[in-house]
Order: C-alpha cells, then structure tokens, then sequence
C-alpha cells in the first residue's frame, strides 16, 4: 500500500506566521501521499474578543453557540484555512482548502445536551473520502478545517484532532497511514517539569497508569485517546510531536499493548 | 459538447437566508453540469464596520488593504462559501467550495498601483480547470468564493464576475457552457424608471450606445463588459437575470453583433 501522511497541526502554529512557514517548508519534503489538518482556536478566540462576543471553553472545548459558530467558520474555514493553502501553493503543493461539508467530507451530528450544552458541536458520524482519494491520485494535498456539517444545511464546529483521527481510520482502508499530532511540546513527557523527557514509545495501558498518577495533563487526553483509537482502528503509526520534529519523524510513538 | 451552467450570484442573494434558499432549491433543478460564483460585499462591508475598519469603495471596487484582506477571506472564503456548500449539501448537491488558491484554480497578480490603489486587488492572469474537469466528471459542483492568489502565497480580493467570465471562457473549451449573472432587476431595463422594460437581447453595439445615452448604468458596465468578453472568447450562452428568474432562462440575452 501506498504511504499517507496525515498531519495535525494546532491553531498557535497556523497563528504565528514564522511557525506556519517552517511547518509547512517540512510538511513539503514529506515523500508519498499527504493531508494536513488544522486548528485556529487563537485566531478564533481574539476575533470574538474584537466582535465583543464572549469565549466560553469548557473541558478544552469551545462552546459553539450561534455567534461563535459564524466565527470559527469564518476563522477556520475562510482565514486560516486559505492562508495554509496559498502557503502550500506557492511551496508548488497543490493544495485543496476543506471543511467536513466540501465533498460531503465528514458529516457529524449536533453533540446532545447533557451536563453540557456545547452548542453547534458536531461528533463525527461518517466520513466520505471518495473524492479525496481521486484527488490525491492527482497530486492533490488536502487542507482540512475542524468543521463538519449535519447534511441539513448546517456547519458544526468540531475538534481537529478528532478529525484527524477519524481521516486516518478511513484512509487506512487503502493506504498506510501515519498520524502526526504536532502540538507544543516534543513529544509526551514523562516528567511534565522536564521538557527534554520524552517517552520514545506509550502504549495504552501506559496511558492509562500516567493518567491515574497525574503525569500526563488534562489538555493531552482527548489528544491521546483519539490517537489510540487510530492505532487500534487500522492506522500504522501514530506520533505525538511538534513542528520542528515531525518531519523527521521524532516524537513519542503511540503502541499497542503485546 | 456537454452542458455546463455557470451561475454567478452577488453578494445581496447570498446575505438573506430566505433568497439564498429559494436559489439553492432553482439551482439544484439546473440539468447537466453547474458551478457556482457568488459575491459576498455586504457581508464583509458589515464585518469591517463591527471590526472598526472603514469600507472604502471606488468605481464599486472594494479597496483592499491588508486588514480588508482578512476580512474578505473570512467572509467570501468562510462564512459565505460554507453556509453555500452545506446548502447544497442539504439538497443532495455534492458541493466543494473553493477560492483561486484552492487547485491553483486561479491565478493573479496585484493590481498596479495607477491613479488608484486598490491594495490586495488582483487581475486574473491565468486559470486552471484540470481537477475541476475530473470533479465535474463525479458530478461535484464547485462553489467559488471570489479570491485568487498570486502563487508566492498571497491571497488577493479579485471581482466575482470577473472570475465567473474567466472560469467561463476556460470552460468553453470542453463544454458548452452558460454563463448567467443574477442580479437585483430581471435584465437589463430599456427604460431605468421602468421595471419591467427588460431587453430580450443586448448586443455589444447596442450596449455602446446605451452606455453613451446614460441608459445603462455605470454599476452594470462592468457586468456586461465581463459578459460581452466571454460570448466573444468560446461561451456559448450569457445572461443578465435575477435569482427568480435564471432557471428558467429568462434575462437579457448578450448576443454578438451580427
């Protein structure tokens, strides 16, 4: 099978223009097939500060109601989403610029209201990767933004890391896929006081005991247990890592247990 | 030749949810190919006055200084372009939003600095419909937002019927293709004061005089210069209409002098 790069890379990389033009020099000298995935919260967060609309975020999760709604579409889907692409353009990447509704990508439904009412969040239902892999077959690196749509007409804001994770799953039905989570640090670390104690490997129960002793924190969690679920779920490789590492593939490796 | 209708609609349709659905539902009835343009000025005229940043239009071009730039990103390449695609979605209508970034679909350069600066203005230099041929061929339907990119990673604010021409006259070289504008009057009036006095034809000497008697405004001489330019480069077929009535082919019919 041919080799897929899934890229995930966090809304401060794609915010600070000397970070976006370093990942993305590195994302263009990964060989093989490639996708990146974005985030934009900070954006998102100081243009509803500018609108005067308040930014509630609850256990790291934004809460979407229909104001913040308008705002991360035009944030993710417009701003950010189009910068990273005509970044890629002019690196000669032919870049295609996504949310979950373009294609009938990723479709999610509207998160139930428990003890949360997150708002306009979508938990991903299906995904739809027909045309992509057309396009890839071209050439073509797509760009996706951390929305989704419900096929009724409305757009659902939804995690990037999930949404990664979910694309690599289905990928891997025909290629081998690897999955890089970039995010601030190196890697996991296995004393969060010491940045250069990166575990080289973490496997689930691992996960599990750090979990239970408080070493891994609480923002690393979702990120985690998506990447678990890619690797139990067909995905090759799953890496924790960060914009000066991933492309030379350094990071802390996620494994299953033997 | 197979059909392929172009539909551009302005910025007003696509601001009221109301006459944004009723062109969707019209839309989605068109036989054979489709590709949408729309605008999206009011939208971004209103976000720049919440954001504090003063509009400033000259000969009905927007001035785009860096911070205008932002905002018709997000707008055209955001907000609108994705409420339009999760509308065809919702209508079974397997839609891609795009800018000119996105598949290298268009390529521009800045607008020399004249007697006026238009800031991040670009004219179309060259347009490219490779991927967009295979994706018609899947019965995808593009949705183009009206932005281009200069290839070293610059986004610039570029003129939606400009764009609908140009995506137009390309076209014509593997379809037969219709290129309609919908705007706010059902064609174009033989009689300004009188709604309802729609020409059945224009032709380009017609257009030449009417320009000199005042009869057609300055607003719609870029419109119809846009659409002389593509029935004279390979289109088969141009139309000045409004969102009620251009499904079912009703305007002012450009036609080439005899």
């Amino acid at each position: 099978m041919d080799r897929l790069t899934i890229v995930k890379v966090g809304g401060r990389v794609v915010d600070d223009p000397g970070m976006l033009n370093a990942m993305l020099d590195d994302f263009k000298h990964i060989t093989g097939y490639k996708l990146l995935v974005h985030g934009g919260g900070p954006a998102a967060t100081r243009l509803a500060a500018r609108l005067g609309v308040e930014t509630r975020m609850i256990n790291g999760r934004r809460i979407t109601d229909m104001e913040t709604l308008e705002i991360v579409t035009m944030v993710y889907g417009g701003l950010v989403n189009k910068r990273v692409v005509a970044g890629l353009q002019a690196r000669n990447c032919n870049a295609l610029g996504l949310t979950g509704a373009d294609l009938d990508l990723i479709r999610a439904r509207k998160r139930p209201v428990e003890e949360v009412d997150y708002g306009f969040a979508g938990d991903v239902e299906s995904v739809n990767i027909r045309e992509l892999r057309l396009l890839l077959a071209e050439n073509v690196i797509p760009v996706v933004a951390p929305l989704t749509h419900d096929g009724n007409g409305m757009l659902l804001n939804t995690n990037a890391d999930t949404i990664a994770s979910r694309l690599a799953i289905e990928f891997s039905n025909y290629f081998k896929v690897l999955l890089f989570f970039c995010f601030e640090k190196k890697g996991v670390l296995s004393d969060p006081q010491d940045e250069n104690s990166i575990l080289a490997e973490l496997s689930e129960s691992m996960f599990a005991e750090y979990q239970v002793s408080g070493i891994i924190s609480s923002g690393m969690i979702p990120k985690l247990t998506n990447g678990f679920y890619a690797i139990r779920n067909g995905v090759s490789e799953v890496l924790i890592t960060n914009t000066e590492n991933f492309a030379r593939g350094r990071g802390t490796r996620l494994v299953r247990d033997r």
